[in-house]
């Protein structure tokens, strides 16, 4: 039988062995009534089975606390754990509830968390993965594949009327954006009902796209429960859009599938919450796992954090979490990964030469709509430094040529850095 | 405007007054554009607000690592924040991402913990609650309100035909159990499919309700995407069951209160995966936010663990979960606890002395099925044990007064102290 594999890494403040099969037996056929031979015939098909242990670093402070004796000593491990695929078959809530279900409140464990997973070949074929992904993702927002799409969130999150967002997509309709989307707080409020606003906003964009050709896409925020996730959505679908906005960790991974079933538009995946998943380093979840399970609901566009961002996430792992987008799964087209978190448009030169790709949504906040000549100069100035990155430009001599970009580095940069290199 | 209360414990590296009122920014109408003062006045009216922090505790250690100077001190406060109804009306995925969101991802704190929130009178008129409910549930089972329901999980999880759970039913049911489930990681495996056990199983049921009158209640684990839960719902209600079971962390928010719309059957609601949300005591949710964000969806049965769980979690802390679970909210129904981990019936006494109710589903699993005289000895050793806890007798003289639950006694708990019982 097929099987599915796992790799955690956990921490133990017993045998490392023994926690190893706790996990695997807790999480499969586990029983506590003494059984007939054929009965146990049949548990043996459905066991999980520890596939390979790499002893790790021993601790003396667990990664949770716990009521542990003075001197216990806590070892880590890198483990892999297999389940035979007959187990749950193509049912992901319950592959959900296998990996990352009872286990992680068991005793074993003072630090658990869930790195990685692979699933059989047969996954293919009942599984599409995102609909439009990364390339009919840009091709909806008529983005060269060889450019990265530049977006935005509309602020303040709360407290504009639809009349004063549609002024705002205008501008940034304008300065040649590519992407914008509702802030994740907002879905309908008292100032701001989602059918008022998508018809205000798609007046714009919808105009706009006759003009010029280009429809930029805007992500429109339907979370919400079943019937208003449904009737936002075509009230989007009526209205010309391209996107809708999920906050999946809040509506959840049946909800967010169903909404990537209806298949016509892209959806954009925030993981608001996700901090509570992988903020601790030895608990929860790595974003490769979390990846998977999202593009096994088909979503086309999900959050990562950037370079130097502000939630302090390192620049590997933030490179790491951008590169798992990017990595082949399913038969699917990649899923977009939309870095946030603080970028300006600096972090574009290392973002590229790490990575040499531009197969990425690059999400701007106040350096577009707080770039001090005013956000049309803002969209110029991170299409300016993305330009400056992929020719192979440095970022000082990229703002020694660009005055909007210029701008940008004395707000958010070492500004003597800027001038020492000017002069030279 | 009506205001939605949240509390929050909270650690930082920075001072508790900013930490504070980040936490509020971050989570209403935060920006970074200059504005009018029309937009100004606007954006006060959907601020949150910093109502109450009381001061405990400074740490050295942080509750999350990351990277802090040696010598960091790190303040712990209970922070009171408030927002404005109107900012997400009754869109509870979006109140989560309100009370869940980015914060979790800040580095204004080491730790955060959502304990509690309160939500405003109107959202009785938007919320049902649990459509069954505690009363609901124990009258679908035909379970007398001053007496417990008594359950148990069908074992092993994995590997059993439809047959062999319909064999386990019949004996459960002949022994006088209440309450029966599928374990959570099994939905349809390829030895056991859904419809098949929901067949064999229900001709168990309905055949002695015609008996005795008495219908046990069966939650079969529907957990899956949409289209599988909607039609494992349909083949449970048109074989005449009483109940499904979700696993809600899996299917996530907006499936679960669809679940819970259509109305026909008991919402089981298991919380595998919770261990992630609530093992560290100073990072994710505690338990009252969660069992109201739960009893939101409309689930009518929630998992507690009980007193001296095999979880490790405190005494304490699982009395006040069986609590939250009573307490009244919305204009609704209680949600029935479901007291699990490690229930052998020693723990009826302590349970009964604390709380002085049976308003709880009982749920031992190797008590019953690996009783010594069997599984019917299991059962009625379990009634045993509440019999006697309810009639104000000890442990200690349940054990004389019962032989099945002797046996328990001597298989869970110390036997030198039983028998030193015996002679006195």
């Amino acid at each position: 039988m097929e099987r599915i594999f796992a790799a955690y890494l956990i921490e133990t403040p017993y045998d490392v062995e023994q926690a190893a099969a706790v996990l695997a037996g807790e999480q499969s056929s586990g029983t506590f009534i003494s059984t007939t031979q054929e009965l146990e015939e049949f548990r043996k098909l459905y066991a999980a089975r520890v596939e390979h242990i790499e002893l790790q670093e021993e601790v003396s402070v667990p990664s949770i606390p716990g009521n542990y004796k003075e001197g216990t000593v806590f070892k880590r491990a890198k483990v892999i754990v297999s389940w035979p695929v007959g187990n749950f078959g193509y049912n992901i809530p319950t592959l959900i509830t296998t990996l990352l279900g009872n286990i992680y409140e068991s005793t074993q464990f003072s630090g658990l968390k869930l790195d990685d997973f692979e699933v059989p070949n047969s996954y293919r074929e009942h599984f599409r993965g995102p609909k439009f992904g990364l390339r009919g993702t840009k091709a909806l927002a008529g983005v060269e594949l060889k450019q990265p799409m530049i977006g935005t969130a509309i602020k303040p999150s709360l407290g504009l009327t639809p009349e004063h967002t549609a002024q705002l997509v205008q501008k940034l309709a304008d300065a040649g954006i590519d992407f914008i989307k509702d802030d994740e707080l907002l879905t309908s409020s008292a100032s701001s009902t989602f059918e008022e606003r998508v018809e205000k906003v798609m007046d714009v964009i919808n105009a706009q796209a006759d003009k010029t050709g280009k429809k930029i896409m805007y992500a429109f925020n339907i979370t919400g429960d079943f019937r208003t996730m449904q009737s936002n959505y075509e009230t989007v679908v009526n209205a010309g859009g391209t996107s809708v906005m999920v906050s999946i960790n809040s509506v959840g991974w049946t909800a967010t599938k169903q909404v990537c079933n209806w298949g016509g538009l892209s959806v954009h995946a925030h993981r608001n919450g996700w901090g509570m998943f992988n903020k601790h380093p030895f608990f929860g979840i790595n974003f490769p796992a979390y990846d998977k399970i999202s593009r096994l609901a088909g979503v086309d566009q999900m959050y990562v954090n950037g370079i130097e961002n502000t939630f302090g996430e390192s620049n590997d792992s933030a490179l790491r979490s951008i590169k798992s987008c990017l990595k082949p799964f399913l038969n699917s087209e990649s899923v977009l990964p939309v870095v946030s978190s603080g970028q300006w448009g600096g972090q574009a030169f290392e973002t590229y030469n790490r990575l040499q790709t531009t197969d990425l949504l690059y999400m701007a906040g106040d350096a577009i709509l707080g770039h001090p000549s005013g956000l049309e100069a803002g969209v110029l100035a991170i299409q300016q430094a993305w330009n400056g990155a992929i020719n192979g430009k440095t970022l000082e001599e990229t703002a020694n040529d660009y005055e909007e970009f210029r701008a940008l580095v004395y707000k958010f940069a070492n500004r003597e850095l800027l001038n020492s290199e000017s002069v030279s």
